[in-house]
């Protein structure tokens, strides 16, 4: 290992300016955030700043992204809630102690994972799936925060009951006017600001740095607001409360093996979560500016990150989609900005938490909700659906699983669609009876053009490597043609588009090759691929092959003609 | 639906005498291993007798092979044994029971996939993870039976805790003599007595008659030696003890929930072995015989044989390789020679059962070992491992799994390495650049052959369909071609060995255009199939792509030549 990360060394002076003031930014701009996930992961809102602080510095050593930020995300919270609030009550001693334990652990798999070389497995689950299961976990976010708006208590974190107790339940009060005040701002930032200010003639630079602003000023208003008139005292406002001064000391610890054994799935589950997330992002990032990443050196930075963020903070950490936009926008270059950003956290936390603790816990939840309904992204979940009826199954799939199920059944869900996209397509192979066209060498679909055909031989050909889920359908229609073709002497299998045969298919070949003969009928092959042809060449399929094999299928047919 | 199954309408009455005379040797030959499967299962061996009457008689009716005998089979007995005897003690009224339970919610799980023409299910899983199975499966088979040779009672029927017990336990008696003494005999009929009978003359079709023969002469001499000298009460050799005379009435029940939701998992799992062995048997007997099988009447004969087995002898039944075999050896034509051997079943019952109360149990356990034995597939596993590594490791790993965590955890690996070698596979590409052979208008890899090539466009030809799993491999592999080639202004992807283009790879290579305009490189396409042309013309990639689409790749050299 080198003694300094690749980007310190040489660190490139001429971005020290652009990576100070970046870091500086991004601090003050994320504190909203960083605060509202770690209520949304019910734990103490200081959560959020802490796992602000050494954990962005681990990521910044060991990871392989220039600009990607990695801090308390939403998804990774609303996991953490999903998976603890059925073992214990948020905020309480034991749930503290679990989401420290469900950060380190997932982050000592991720660790894992990158150390083997594992990073390949973040491409278990397609775009279509990741774009469902994003969106159904935002649904969900949207509904754990409406408590905070409407004064409801669910007993547990699942849409139905949170439902059920928000119409039960349902008080509208001075928390629900800040929360809804906040939101229309927060939505209206979001979604018009920059161009209102564009049309006033701000540079677009300095439009969306002030679209940036906006949830702070949110925060420190609403603040305000709470502070001058006794919000929290005079009419219950529900307040983020006594934030402990200062900053706490790390807590060591290690987990125990009946809650590890208890937590193993989600644990799973939130590395491979933050595994694709990770790394996505880094590589949007990094085709952006031109750079490439490691999926390994990143599983590695995001693991250490979490493990650091379970000794202090004892939040799980991911890397953040607009925690790393503002990163990008406010000009950072190097990890450098991440590691300022992490010591002017550090002086936010000894100086100016107390600052937060009148901060109304409606317009935290009021932020999460606007962030949560960016997330839910009703184009791609369209554009797969358009482009591949298979896709959109398993992306809406994913997302109704997540939101009826569960975050962990519904990514379990995700995984499994993908997986039977990929067998079910290759598994219903397009299959094409050829033949030649008059006066030349090439060979095309007999259903699709007028070409000449042998009496004698069938010529099939298969745009799909050969393996164990498709070779029924190809001896399925093989034999369908022979049926519907009296009088034939020789098959001919076209494998042009056949990249790979894996072991069950040429057994399957070979008992096929052994049934026509019994029938009078010989196999042969043209155009096996080179690699393909070096595995079979010794196979009994081959030496024992009642046809021959061809090079070419116009060698076939003139040899077959004659 | 018909109201006589297709065999039967009309019957051809030339198989008539065949068919008869079949179903009443296949009777007389199947009983040992009816009453040894039945005891493998841990149940009362007349069960194994019960359910090769009713359920034999509704597979007849509803399954679509002409010789498949259906009947109690290795692989579902010692499922059921290890399923239930974690639960309940084996011969127990609750053991009865649930395996009972588990034969009719198989069946019923069966009859669903059939009616709802889920057949391909069965592909899950490839050839050598069967033959890992089926391997794992027979040791575990083998240990479990050795208990009947050396008087050994170990408390759980995992290998670990046989061997244990064994090693504690084994006592060397009676049973042990006769019990080893069977196997010699039956091995030795197995393996040269075909050959041997050949060399004085006799008729290969008499020969395997005589073969087929001996393990009941092995089980009539056995019971004959008990009772002459009194083996069982003298000497203590265990034997199959008071067998219920007649032919109980049916018992009809309704599974509990509680037990259903217990038994979920091992449900599932048995359907799915059940599926993949019976349509894997009916299509190799069918093959041979020249005639088709409908995948779907097949789980529909299977689940109905199942659910009528659990109301009537309560055991689990499914296809069998060696009950086939002798079916077929005996001349059946059609499944009436099934519904023979099924009345021929009922007399057997009803006038010779008590024949075998002083059958020692140590003679069926030695049946038990030797077909365990020819079950496992060295060959196939070896095969499989020479011929393509990652199958290999799929056999080898699910028969590891087997033995070591169980039959339900290793039919779980199985499928999981099945669908891992095919992703696997699918995601490490084969990709070459490609020149154009001097003076022709061939293309080929650059490292193999001595091809000329333009120094600004790039071409490189992906041998695999693109799909979420496999595109950053291409994108990585194109953009170290781009870093090693300075100077490019255009790269050709070429799309001839790509069968599909699923959303995932559609939205990546819209990126990456983005990503190469911004580097002045232009993206093109040549030789994009008609489905997939099809299906990208409306997409953005199409759309708003930089370079072009051309028909062939020589189009496009000439073009970029230029």
């Amino acid at each position: 290992m080198r003694l300094l990360p690749r980007w310190a060394s040489p660190y490139p002076r001429q971005h020290l300016a652009s990576d100070l003031l970046a870091g500086v930014i991004v601090t003050i701009l994320v504190i909203p955030q960083s605060l509202a996930y770690a209520l949304l992961a019910g734990l103490p809102p200081q959560a959020g700043l802490y796992v602000a602080i050494f954990p962005v510095i681990a990521y910044s050593l060991f990871g392989s992204s220039m600009v990607q930020a990695v801090g308390p995300v939403a998804i990774t919270s609303i996991m953490t809630y999903s998976v603890l609030t059925p073992i214990a009550a948020p905020g309480s001693p034991e749930y503290i102690a679990l989401a420290a334990t469900l950060a380190l652990a997932s982050g000592l798999v991720l660790l894992g994972c990158g150390l083997l070389r594992l990073g390949f497995l973040a491409r278990l689950l397609s775009r279509p799936v990741i774009a469902g299961f994003v969106s159904g976990s935002a649904v969900l976010i949207v509904f754990s925060q409406l408590k905070y708006l409407f004064n409801a208590h669910p007993a547990a974190s699942d849409a139905l009951t949170v439902l059920a107790a928000l119409f039960a339940e349902a008080r509208i009060d001075a928390s629900t006017a800040i929360g809804l005040t906040a939101i229309v701002v927060l939505a209206f930032a979001r979604s018009s600001l920059a161009g209102l200010l564009g049309k006033v003639g701000i540079q677009p630079g300095a439009a969306a740095f002030v679209v940036r602003l906006v949830p702070l000023l949110v925060v420190l208003l609403a603040t305000l607001a709470v502070v001058s008139w006794n919000l929290d005292r005079q009419y219950g406002v529900a307040v983020v409360g006594s934030i402990v001064e200062g900053l706490p000391a790390p807590v060591f610890f290690l987990p125990e093996a009946g809650e590890l054994k208890r937590l193993a799935v989600p644990i799973a589950l939130m590395a491979l979560i933050g595994m694709v997330q990770n790394i996505s992002m880094a590589q949007v990032l990094a085709i952006r500016r031109r750079e490439r990443i490691d999926a390994n050196a990143e599983l590695i930075g995001l693991g250490a990150a979490n493990v650091v963020a379970a000794f202090h903070g004892g939040m799980p950490v991911g890397g953040g989609v607009s925690r790393s936009a503002v990163n990008v926008a406010a000009g950072a270059q190097t990890p450098l900005a991440g590691i300022v950003a992490a010591f002017a956290m550090l002086a936010v936390v000894i100086g100016a938490a107390p600052l937060f603790t009148r901060l109304p816990l409606a317009v935290l939840a009021a932020s999460i909700i606007v962030a949560a309904v960016s997330m839910i992204d009703l184009r791609g979940l369209r554009q797969a659906w358009h482009y591949d009826r298979a896709d959109g199954i398993a992306a809406l799939g994913t997302g109704a699983g997540v939101f009826v199920l569960g975050l962990e059944a519904g990514i379990g869900l995700g995984i499994l669609l993908s997986l039977a996209t990929l067998l079910y397509r290759a598994s219903t192979p397009h299959i094409a009876v050829l033949g030649r066209i008059p006066d030349s060498e090439h060979f095309r679909n007999v259903e699709r053009h007028a070409v000449e055909t042998l009496p004698s031989a069938l010529f099939l050909r298969t745009d799909e490597s050969l393996f164990f889920g498709n070779l029924d359908a190809v001896e399925a229609r093989l034999l369908a043609e022979i049926e519907r073709n009296g009088g034939l002497r020789d098959v001919v299998l076209i494998m042009s588009a056949v990249n790979r045969v894996d072991a069950t298919a040429m057994e399957v070949l070979h008992d096929l090759d052994r049934e026509l003969g019994a029938r009078g009928i010989r196999l042969n092959f043209a155009e096996i691929k080179g690699p393909v042809h070096d595995r079979l060449r010794d196979t009994a399929l081959l030496q024992e092959l009642s046809g021959r094999v061809f090079l070419s299928v116009n060698d076939a047919y003139e040899a077959l003609q004659g």
